[in-house]
């Protein structure tokens, strides 16, 4: 496994950890802006692991794909995520 | 327990098991651009979340605070969580 | 006009400058990423001007609502803009 | 210019008129919750131009870069944008 998808599986868990610790949260009754203050930093785990994701998409899958001659194809791909994250 | 609460509660319930399956399929080596959009689709369950919990938070927690009074610092509190969700 | 707006006002104008730079420079063929990063300084502007104006709202047109007992109409209202801007 | 280039330059075309209606609405004292909606729809002119300039970026300055063999220049340069984008 590379360094970026290490790192993102990383995240991945520390978010899993703190999910886990916000549905507790919210069962114990816990004040809501505590809550919403948990999930802004879990959305902000994901958005680390999704920007690993991507980079090593790039560096390692883009350029197979580039020597491969069906970069193209990649690039749609990529590109259809991306879009997904701007909007 | 309120329902916009008790909503919040399943979604992220539902985000832990997405996450939970996109650790899986990074330690798999499955396809980095199918990881991207698992991370998206965990992602839009954390921002539903958020929106119940502020719902519930503006219904419930600033509804008792206009009666006590102290709304002032319910409000400065939920603009701090909106300002950090926007920037 | 109240503090907050004056400085959204002043926000949404440099966006504009910031805008009619960006038009500029696709014109004139420069480099996309260094449009692409201008276009990111533009979208920060604008999400300050909202910052502002969620703000204000909170600080004075629920307030006043409060008083008029027509706040859970206006808290709709805003919960719906957030929602837009979350999802 | 290709045509992401053109429809992106549309976009900001349009991007920068609603601005400078929002501006006047503000000006006018109108109310802030039309203001916030507007702020809206213009985030949602940048965010389309943005992944046009993005895609036109992949399609024909990332495909030149690999012919001329400097393509890992150009994705740590991409690279940099998405995460400002996504964070």
């Amino acid at each position: 496994m590379n360094p970026e998808k290490q790192k993102a599986l990383q995240s991945l868990k520390t978010a899993k950890g703190q999910i886990e610790g916000i549905i507790k949260m919210i069962e114990d009754e816990r004040y809501c802006m505590d809550v919403s203050n948990q999930i802004v930093a879990a959305q902000a785990l994901l958005k680390r692991s999704q920007i690993l994701i991507l980079k090593q998409h790039l560096n390692h899958c883009v350029k197979d794909a580039i020597q491969q001659n069906n970069w193209e194809e990649k690039n749609d791909e990529m590109m259809k995520v991306i879009e997904k994250i701007i909007t």
